[in-house]
């Protein structure tokens, strides 16, 4: 699977794309991730790529030509599945949504910067618009990080564990019940006497009943 | 205000916390962002910082001693408002709570990483949860970083533009309305021809009813 990100700040990325899965995915061959400068693509020489707001008001405008340049020099190398603008009012992400995408083989991500990008980049060739949330970020370089981590992640051969990413939270409909390691007293801190039993029946039960209860007191929306 | 993040990857921080509004923030002295090797403060010799879950199951446990040494030597040097555990189950953030953070001074984050951290530190040192979202990462430093810029961004003096922070989408009510920069006409795609009136008001009520419109089709829950 191959990820193109399209930036301002291409260094913003290097140390998230340099540790942990997203860097063994890489080098195990299973995901490519380049980032790209959105710069490179201007076609003015102070390398702008930012200009004012028609019809006035704060903060600046990403332009379409830069964003067009790097798409279509893209586009013209490959097929991609996904043209993806990161943006606090796309369909928020969520598990469905990173499986669906784990499924695709090349995606473009756009990362906006400033007060946002011309509506016309969205119109023309964004494909997907995707917030992580409910809240302003300062750019969309942090989501498409979030949106690359949650996607290389379930690509198979990513995760150690091939188990691990199925017993997650969301991809069942129940939350994790609690965990707990060494030492066994802490300060007076118990682990629950029946993890330390043995019984590997009674502790599947105990940890389905923990699982429903927290879903039940944090997220009762997700038993609907 | 000051952020102190405890991680086994804080490499993975480096460049996130040097680039855009936060690496502005901090040379401003408007934000302190340290973050601190998890490692350090393991007791064992090979550094360890997990094991295996009490119980049987997959994935890794991260262990409380750790955990406990560094917010101890923390507290010890400052009080601090909250120690936040950054995990899928939760309290989904939004823009309320970046702001209710953005008040505070001192902001101990823990990012967990493998299955899950021991519950005793979730029960004796964690006063909030908090959930990026719906979605599973592999580990809760980019849901970290994600707290930090959503708040250090609403800190006074932090963005060049004082309304930049304000009109944005969630400090409202309204989803923003599409935006334009030139040119005005790129391959027969025009900006509305209302923009290039000179006309504020029709600008102005143009740009209400474009918001009004995108939160109806998009975000109709934010009305209610």
């Amino acid at each position: 699977m191959r990820f193109d990100i399209i930036t301002v700040l291409p260094g913003l990325l290097e140390s998230p794309f340099a540790h942990s899965i997203l860097q063994r995915a890489q080098k195990k061959g299973l995901a490519e991730i380049h980032v790209h400068d959105l710069r490179d693509y201007s076609e003015n020489k102070h390398k702008s790529v930012d200009d004012y707001p028609y019809g006035g008001g704060s903060g600046m405008v990403m332009q379409i030509e830069p964003f067009a340049n790097c798409i279509e020099k893209l586009q013209s190398e490959r097929e991609y599945d996904e043209i993806i603008f990161m943006t606090p009012d796309g369909i928020t992400l969520n598990q469905d949504i990173a499986n669906g995408l784990s499924l695709q083989k090349n995606i473009i991500i756009l990362a906006g910067h400033y007060k946002g990008i011309d509506q016309r980049i969205r119109d023309i060739y964004v494909t997907k618009e995707i917030s992580i949330g409910d809240y302003v970020l300062s750019g969309g370089e942090l989501p498409a990080a979030i949106v690359v981590d949650a996607v290389v992640r379930l690509l198979p051969g990513v995760l150690s564990d091939e188990t691990s990413a199925l017993s997650d939270s969301f991809q069942g409909e129940l939350l994790d019940a609690p965990v707990y390691s060494r030492p066994a007293d802490w300060r007076g801190h118990k682990v629950p006497d029946v993890l330390l039993s043995g019984n590997q029946a009674k502790i599947e039960q105990w940890r389905y009943e923990q699982s429903l209860k927290r879903t039940q007191e944090r997220r009762p929306d997700l038993l609907d």
